[in-house]
């Protein structure tokens, strides 16, 4: 009975996080303005120019989907979700839909090079924030012992070093784009890449 | 037969309910305009002055999120609900999905000192409508008596006084706004940081 | 077997559509744009002069709230889906996905005394079609004998004459707006009013 | 135990994408903008010549609406899903949600003479995008071997031609758009509404 219950609770959030993804997905596409060409400017050209905006909003697009992808077996490494988790839950998707803004930013400024740095480190704190969350969503399992107890200890440590890679990869690609920010661009770009592959699964004891 | 089918029914709404919740809170973003720069003006600089959008955006986002949250413990509360109830629901749901708007005012004009007032005294309507609309579901479900017959009166009564405490503390936030309005935008921001702490559970009875 | 592949179909069906309607209810507010105001003009007064959209807001709200309510006791009046029903209903859904685009106008231009016309006509139009795609979907169900076997011929035909009743007075609607605008938008209200009381049950025989 | 826990991956997929199909199919709306009239202009005028924009969002919410009628029975064709096809999901996802924008192009510039040919060839290739990503899923599970074994041989030979097909036509109406922009975008309609009629169903052999 409590236990149902239990599964009920974390399913509606699961339920709930995946409508978030689905729709910040989903409204990156109108970030994307229609071009406004006149007289014998050519439309061809003018969709071809934002290059940047069809970059950035398969960057993105990727990035949410692998957060998505991921969020569903992490959720199956807890035996127990409590309030905290649950907040720190909200506090994820928080993230996870303020993407939208800075891929539009990326967008609308990568190619002035004025701005481009600019633009380039807030899209770095735009990808380091859901790490962010996400590392504190495992500090807190952790530290609340909400984690499964046949988790295999190794897999735990490797879990832990995977999470605080990724906010140290995303915190130096925003120093990086001080320095050269295409270099930043693609370290992002990059390891979005690797997490296209498939992930390492999961190991339990017993 | 007729239990499982009233379950089916409270569950499409709590679906339904979910959706809108996630969807409302999701849109939130796309308010936040990219900033226009143009020449030697800095991207930077301009991210930064829109800090009272990301205000905006977190306290609305969060404020949605306990509504979440808190809305699928309270369907628990009712064996049954009827054709009122759902329409005081979709009206709740009204009033959420109405959100980003005066959270966008208020990223507006926060800033601008001779609308400031109006912005956020129009914020605090916002979060009174949502708070109206959940203590008249509270009040018909009593009223009805679709509350499950096994909760403890005296958490009965302590439900009706925080539902009606909510409504006098956005509506004197609303008053006080007049006087001072950022004593009213702390004060609501007091409020939504006071329920992101864990609720106290339900109390039943036998 | 075929009786849970078929309850599958179905459902999935509904999920898709509850979908679309939580969608659509929750876009009508990014319709309503912040106004502008500058200098000594007022927020709160501009805010205020804004109550067309609001109004459109709740009534487009409330309708699309009424169709989902409905949705739901409409499908399990059919023992079996077929493609043509499945078409239909993508057709019904599209016709719900366009009314915030009337809503749009309405909000737009009701305060515009030469373009009121037209644009209540447009509403009208807008809640016009989903009764049509509605009756369309009734229709074929009855064509194709996808209806429950056990409902009552006297509830069917009950039903027949209400979804009729619902095109024959959106089209009148449509009509006297080009008598008197003012009329045809309170009829449509009214309608909406109507509604919102609780539906005829469906009765069934043996 | 495995086969359930499959079994809920997949459902965890399908309700996924069906959230990506519902979200971008609702977001066509939102590409048409109110009109913009002044003095003495007509508004019923403004709205009837935005046809190319009720064109668009028809043939694009149909074509959205027939690939989530058909993701659900294509999920059907495989026993199991990896990584792969997980990742090519998402990028058949990514194409869907792209759908808006190419829509979003042509409405605006179907009616320019100029722009029209561009326009034209831009949707075409946003047609072509998620029949490739459609193709490259089919493919994906022949080389994994994801397909149930009692799929009829004749029956799978019939999918990989018909995908391919789509492929083909797409790929047509685009070179086509530089000869006869019309006639392309005929093609597309034409295709969109065959996709209308039932398709063929699956054949298992034994």
């Amino acid at each position: 009975m409590a236990d149902s219950h239990e599964q009920n609770e974390t399913q509606r959030i699961e339920a709930f996080s995946d409508g978030v993804f689905a729709i910040a997905i989903t409204l990156l596409i109108i970030e994307i303005a229609v071009p406004h060409v006149e007289g014998d400017q050519s439309l061809g050209k003018a969709l071809r120019e934002e290059w940047p905006s069809y970059f950035a909003y398969v960057l993105s697009f990727i990035t949410i989907g692998i957060y998505w992808a991921n969020h569903h077996s992490f959720f199956k490494l807890f035996h127990h979700v409590d309030h905290g988790f649950l907040m720190l839950n909200v506090f994820f998707l928080m993230t996870i839909a303020f993407l939208p803004f800075p891929t539009a930013v990326l967008a609308e400024y990568m190619e002035h090079a004025d701005q481009r740095q600019a633009a380039i480190a807030f899209y770095t704190l735009g990808l380091l924030l859901p790490a962010v969350a996400w590392f504190s969503l495992w500090a807190w399992a952790n530290f609340r012992e909400l984690v499964v107890h046949d988790l295999a200890p190794g897999y735990r440590r490797f879990l832990t070093r995977q999470y605080l890679a990724s906010n140290l990869i995303y915190a130096g690609a925003f120093v990086l784009s001080f320095i050269n920010e295409w270099a930043a661009l693609a370290l992002c770009t990059g390891i979005t890449a690797i997490y296209v592959l498939p992930p390492r699964r999961p190991v339990f004891v017993g």
